[in-house]
């Protein structure tokens, strides 16, 4: 079983996203994390989706969303050189005595602090998941609030 | 007609995503983002949806949403104090004569370059949709060749 990150491009319509969603859970396949949003194009958005599976899989689903009128492009970018982001926003337990601490944990990851409240710091970062996991588990200590990613968006290096 | 930001948590299974998009789907209203991505408890996903309609209308979304049983809690952020952010990558066209000039851009928006071409760059950016659509504008007269948005995640500041 390997992670696959997939780059569909779509036309912008309603119901575009069910039906994507519809044909992956059809087929059992399971989601990891999904992100639908805008490009450089308004009628076209692009999803990217991270799902688990051997290689045979992941062309079954490949074909199967290709029948989808919607849908334009498919590219597995896991196999190409890219460049691959995440946003996370974690509210983290944070009294005065301990904000400095923290404060040097989010410079480390080249965090920022987007919100300070009486007893919390809310803390946005970006990277690759491996990051991502590396910041929540740095934080975790201090007690984590709420956490929240976006899931994954990839785009391949270089010339297209 | 207003934007609606839909913070729903959610069981981690198979077939959620699907289940919350269907739904939307079959009232026929609209979806500019979506992102579903990890919290902090592995057995919980939380997806943040922006909706475009009328009070009314999100109000029906919220109900039918809460039908489904692995839906655990719907928050419409959109009349709370909350922190919203989006992570953009831009690949743009870049030779070496106005690389100095992107740079600059860049630096305002408190962007990051996370990738040089030969004759393009991957710039990674966060911010709230407003400032996204700045930097797309801003970096738009450079020639903009792949744009990705991750769609939007949001988090109610302060104390719990």
């Amino acid at each position: 079983m390997k992670k696959h990150t997939l780059s569909v491009t779509v036309e912008n319509k309603p119901g575009v996203l069910a039906r994507v969603t519809t044909v992956i859970r059809r087929r059992g396949y399971n989601i990891e994390s999904l992100t639908v949003g805008q490009t450089e194009n308004p009628s076209i958005s692009r999803i990217t989706l991270v799902v688990t599976g051997d290689d045979p899989i992941i062309e079954q689903v490949t074909k199967q969303l290709y029948k989808l009128v919607d849908v334009i492009k498919i590219v597995d970018i896991t196999e190409e050189r890219s460049v691959e982001r995440e946003l996370v926003l974690v509210k983290v337990k944070a009294d005065t005595s301990v904000r400095g601490e923290i404060v040097q944990i989010v410079d480390i990851f080249r965090g920022r602090i987007v919100d300070i409240g009486r007893s919390s710091l809310i803390v946005e970062a970006t990277g690759d998941s491996s990051k991502i996991d590396a910041i929540e588990e740095a934080l975790s200590p201090f007690g984590i609030i709420e956490l929240v990613r976006t899931g994954k968006v990839a785009m391949v290096r270089g010339g297209k």
